[in-house]
């Protein structure tokens, strides 16, 4: 490689100088998190757990960016959830020693990852739901001499995996048993899988149900830990896991953990909402969270009156289950002098997303020019983070304090 | 970071090591390109090109992998295509001299980039569509006593950013003209925005037209390159492209490039059935392109009966516009001797997709275990691409003969 080539080849797409602003010292598209509004939501989550008496291992798969489950950890997180055995490695190389593989450990190159983080020294747990994974898994570490814990997971019928009834739990107690290697500790579970019907009546009979059975594997002598592990919740209905896990008895004799992922950065709609009816069922509940990540793109093109054209696509944000919303306007290619005072563009609609490009419907008459700066927002925060190998950590004045590497 | 941490940080996930096996030897999910439809693809497109007369620059966003890249270029391409200055960059930094930005080139950060790519000795070649930006440019690397390389896009009503009609276009050769830092060499579309109606005829029709714009302009006497450039074509429409650059008058006066970015990995249904279009457009046609880009993953779960969840994302493979497609069952888990002999599950269906999941419709009495591996293809092979920072180049084996880093 020549040495200009070896010189440029370093820059991720969105890498920015530190100290630079993302108007006009970062090649955009960029992605964004506020630090006032994630050093917020890292506080008031961790603050609503420990308000119930539970702990909280965040959903690492939401960023998968090893400086942010370390900040989690700092403001007192228990652990780090994931959801593959290579996310479990890279937030162990990113510093974290609890780890809670919300998964069945499938393979043995996985099961091999997973060998290597116990023999390095951290607390690991996965789940199971079948005879087939735990004889698998019993022989794989019984051959090393090496312990897993395992957590018994509870699904609902026609929702993803996860022991449907009593009788699978039984049967998945019995073949533990048969496994010297597999320490039973628990019970897991995900209740986002719930929809139709009464969905909160449905949610909180849930989360009922993991603590009988959790009681019930305790009052039978089969868990291996003597203050058994039961964990749930997704980011939509953490309130009522919450409330199903408080009381006093879970408190004193049991480890009741949390597993919310989107809180950290939250979003502008779909959990903006979810947010809205958490606050509508407890309305003395103080503070909220508040959306932390934003994407800054260009005005591309203006080809037609009422269309905009976006430097922004599918390769850079999430688009599901809303296409990306479109904020503020900063007119940065039209009124240098203005860049700082930005615009609301809430009313402009996005109609189309493509690999590298948004279509932007807006007022006829805008005032906006090619060069001018977007900042979008999403519903659903997982999918953006995955688009970006560094984001930007950004102060109030859109000033980059510190890129933040993800890793996918 | 401790000693096993470190060791340990190194792996993204379906990062495998050489000459192991997709079916055992490697992390799943793992994406992986087969070389024997590799090769054939690059060979055939190739040849498609120079039959036609016309010289490739294959849209380079849709892999962002400098190491096929390299296989193109060694195949005959006269250049690649990118969609952003990063995309650039990165292509330079694998090896790229040739560089053509198929977008307006937006914000003073990314002129920096492509001044140093020109500074580093790059031939590179972007797309105007409105005075603003070309203004911004001819002040940009005029200030640097740079000369850019433009082409003038040309797009069509109701579709993405290029000049409607020819007064935009002389509106814009007039304002290139008062910029001489700017040399204008040529005319770029992309046909890939014509929807609906008589699709064949509209193709046609476009590439008719960006024939007639460059060679107006070149009699005008305002184009800066001996061969004028004239280029279009993405992965669909490619052969009514190559028909309408076809003509002795542009092989001998012009530089005709075709674009298509998807044709070197093809896929499983979207450009499937388009290449059935061009094979029934051209009868006499030898070959066609053929998939080479499959995501390969372990059965997670067997929850109920009809219902397998499979340990694969949207975190790994395109899920528009078709869900992945399941194509072949290896039934490691439950019969290892018989790892080699697949099985057709073309007809079980992919009903759901989640971040880390996907639900699988199988036959009630489907011979499926826990730990089985099912091979996956997709419409559309861009949005898997972006999925992974390393991908498995294998042989009809399964074998892993080579590991190809993404730049996104």
């Amino acid at each position: 490689m020549s040495e200009p080539a070896k010189r440029m080849a370093a820059g991720d797409k969105g890498m920015p100088e530190m100290g630079r602003s993302l108007l006009d010292g970062v090649s955009l598209p960029a992605a964004a998190i506020f630090e006032a509004p994630l050093a917020h939501n890292l506080a008031w989550m961790q603050r609503f757990a420990e308000a119930h008496g539970a702990h909280l291992a965040p959903h690492g798969k939401t960023t998968m960016t090893p400086a942010l489950f370390r900040r989690q950890l700092e403001a007192g997180a228990w652990g780090i959830t994931l959801a593959t055995a290579p996310q479990c490695r890279a937030a162990f190389a990113g510093g974290v020693q609890r780890l809670l593989l919300a998964n069945q450990l499938i393979g043995e190159p996985n099961m091999a990852i997973v060998a290597e983080l116990i023999e390095a020294g951290t607390e690991f747990y996965c789940v199971v739901d079948g005879a087939d994974n735990v004889a698998a898994l019993g022989h794989y570490f019984g051959a090393r001499g090496q312990t897993l814990n395992v957590l018994i997971e509870l699904g609902v019928t026609g929702g993803r995996s996860g022991c449907r009834d009593a009788d699978q739990v039984e049967a998945l107690v019995a073949a533990i048993g048969e496994q010297p290697a597999l320490a039973l500790v628990g019970i897991e579970g995900y209740e986002g899988m719930i929809a139709g019907g009464d969905e909160v009546a449905a949610v909180r009979a849930y989360g009922e149900r993991l603590v009988d059975t959790v009681k019930s594997l305790r009052a039978s002598g089969v868990l291996e830990r003597e203050a058994p592990i039961v964990t749930a919740s997704g980011s939509k209905w953490f309130d009522l896991i919450a409330e199903a896990f408080d009381r006093s008895e879970l408190r004193e004799h049991y480890t009741p953990v949390l597993r919310p992922g989107c809180y950290v950065v939250h979003d502008h709609r779909l959990y903006a909402g979810a947010m809205a009816d958490v606050k509508a069922r407890h309305p003395q509940l103080e503070g909220e969270l508040k959306p932390a990540l934003e994407v800054f793109a260009h005005v591309q093109s203006l080809p037609e009156p009422g269309l905009a054209i976006v430097a922004l696509g599918k390769r850079d944000i999430g688009h599901e289950p809303d296409l990306p919303l479109a904020l503020r306007l900063y007119p940065l290619a039209s009124r240098p002098s203005a860049a700082e005072t930005p615009r609301d563009v809430g009313d402009w609609r996005t109609t189309h997303i493509m690999d590298q490009h948004v279509f932007l419907t807006i007022p006829r008459d805008a005032e906006v020019a090619v060069g001018d700066v977007i900042a979008f927002g999403t519903s659903h925060p997982c999918l953006t983070f995955d688009k970006w190998r560094r984001l930007c950590l950004v102060d109030a004045t859109l000033t980059v304090r510190e890129t933040l590497a993800t890793q996918f």
